[in-house]
């Protein structure tokens, strides 16, 4: 496997586009189209979030298909909470895309993302989309890239190649962060694209087993949103033998598009609102999965224990008392705890630091943390930020 | 019920005193001590985190006894996962105490608060509690108010006075915040007095009712710590009637215990780290008790919805989001929201509204959310306060 130029367009057989239609202020691009020559096989992760944008709704009905030609988002409007014309909206736009496509209605997945509770601005998408289709190009990944993101500082993108049955296959994909940023899902879009050919079924379960090891393994600030979703479209444009449950093409497949998900997965993390480092929080030695979990979570989600990396002050307390509060089967006295090379508890205990040991570890951009429970076998890690000024600064005047 | 002025020492029969021994940089008061005249009757309640700092599994074996004479608190160190000296200390610092005041080791109720993983600095606790000893003063509830402050920016005190079977009865109380709040305790202090007679089962039970409905219905940023507690004496110095379950005293002395806790747990919200506005979030209409708990709770802790109040941003889309991902039984399209006077979501969907009329409502010191369900008849109601700059400046240089 290398990862190779091109994001979501990599693959044969996508062409893409990234436009400004008018929704976001200052002008930036805000409606993204990806469209697949041929009908692809198509599934998706969604939110966990009861409460749901219409756009996302309508998405959710229409991968049951299992088949898909575009993916289309807008950003700068979530389409959420925003009364019966919302839904009504998301159904015109798939229309519209539908006829430029000539494919059915159903085979286009919609997304909105930005602030919740205003209506879409149907005069500006419409018009938007007949540019967006203009637009497509074989070159278009990084300005489709670029519509899907609102707080976010860089755009996301990577495409990784490698060889199944002596044929050159490609997985591209293009993520969003930025905040709300939390396991099952966050205010965050990913949109996965291969030209590999499978079967709508094993194209979920492995996009599912994908997402828990790396979306749902990321935290920003504990939030999750109302439009957080997942797809991927595996057109078979690489004309390589079909791929099957339980082979070696199926496993390497599988390697390849958790590497994608975890390093789109990572750069949200690091792109988290405000933040200025990427921290690792590794639980190991957990009695059962789900202790580990309920530890990486409760340190992730910890807004003392991210403020301290954001000051660099070394005061590893915060991670014990957050390991004590998360309701994992826990001995306090077994736990030790690393920042970087450093160990700083050992059997429930704060080992002596130097200050100039202890700085040198928390100036580093990427931080990994282990705890080590020292109960049992099972382990987990999650990937947060820290929680800065900018944090505050950026969620304090959101919306105007 | 009236508001006295006086504190802990209000009632009869105790004096205070709050004394710098040198833990705290910068000379502030450290080492707070409270004693009764005569053994009164004693109940706590305490954290829930896992990891416990060593005064407090001391003290949390003495209460057993239902008995005590004394409280003594210092700030400025945790004495929490500092080896098995910590323990060790704590019952050095007990004895040293019982040895002043001529009473039993575990009449005395010890408690430490501030950084963890340092040892106690016993070179200073030790002729500390001299000094404290022999500064006590029926004046001293402020003194010993300020002395168990960390973060805090005022000191919280209260008093009430009521008249029960004709003899005038009091109540004091002192705490201390003001990060790390959360339900079930978090890093805060309570210590309440009174000088009504009372069996210490029943003194126990009115003190978790109280508490699950002040202490525990306040959040600053969602995490808990390692050394919260609340405590109550009675010492009966009154010299009014005992009071016994289900009369008409009981219920009288219960109101205005609930006043004082529900006060000082106010003054905790208020003075969260960096805080800039208290926050009252009620949650109506739930299907059940657990529900409406999940409700407030998901609200009162998003980062989220809390920056959004510091910046007086009109965003309630953040709000309906947090009650999305509470895991309550709601019905989105169902959900009425409510700031101040202002409505901005009914039945699901975000109203219109004026930008000067939501300033009005953001710009209050004191702000309430109704976030009604339209499900049942279950209600609860939390207070927290917004997420400022000032709350990751204090939390990026807590220790330096």
């Amino acid at each position: 496997m290398k990862i190779i130029s091109g994001g979501i367009t990599a693959p044969e057989g996508y062409t893409a586009s990234g436009i400004s239609c008018g929704i976001k202020k200052g002008g930036g691009r805000d409606l993204a189209l990806l469209v697949s020559d041929t009908t692809a096989s198509a599934a998706g992760v969604f939110t966990l979030n009861s409460v749901k944008g219409n756009s996302l709704k309508l998405t959710m009905e229409h991968i049951h298909k299992g088949s898909a030609r575009a993916v289309v988002i807008n950003s700068g409007n979530a389409n959420a909470c925003n009364g019966p014309n919302g839904y009504d909206n998301a159904h015109s736009l798939c229309q519209k895309t539908a006829s430029l496509l000539h494919c059915p209605k159903d085979e286009i997945l919609f997304n909105s993302t930005g602030v919740i509770g205003f209506p879409l601005s149907m005069d500006k998408l419409l018009p938007g989309l007949d540019s967006a289709y203009n637009n497509l190009s074989r070159d278009g990944a990084g300005d489709c890239a670029q519509a899907i993101m609102t707080t976010d500082t860089f755009q996301k993108e990577i495409a990784v190649e490698l060889e199944l049955h002596k044929k050159k296959v490609r997985i591209g994909g293009m993520a969003k962060g930025s905040g709300m940023i939390h396991p099952d899902m966050a205010t965050m879009i990913s949109v996965l694209t291969t030209d590999v050919s499978m079967d709508h079924v094993l194209l979920k379960e492995s996009l599912k087993k994908s997402c828990d090891r790396s979306f749902n393994r990321i935290s920003v600030d504990g939030d999750t949103s109302v439009c957080d979703m997942v797809v991927i479209l595996a057109n078979g444009r690489a004309d390589s033998q079909k791929i099957e449950r339980n082979t070696s093409s199926y496993a390497r497949f599988m390697q390849a598009l958790e590497y994608v998900c975890e390093e789109l997965a990572k750069s949200i993390a690091r792109d988290g609102e405000g933040a200025t480092k990427l921290l690792e929080i590794c639980c190991t030695g957990a009695k059962t999965a789900s202790d580990a979990h309920k530890v990486i979570n409760s340190v992730a989600r910890s807004p003392l224990v991210k403020t301290m990396f954001f000051g660099m002050d070394a005061n590893p307390g915060r991670i014990i008392t957050a390991v004590g509060y998360s309701t994992a089967d826990i001995e306090p006295s077994r736990i030790d705890i690393f920042i970087g090379d450093l160990q700083f508890y050992k059997a429930g205990n704060a080992l002596p630091f130097s200050e100039k040991d202890a700085k040198d570890v928390l100036m580093q951009k990427e931080i990994k943390v282990v705890i080590d429970l020292n109960m049992g076998q099972y382990q987990d890690r999650i990937w947060t930020c820290d929680l800065s000024y900018d944090y505050v600064k950026i969620n304090g005047s959101y919306r105007t």
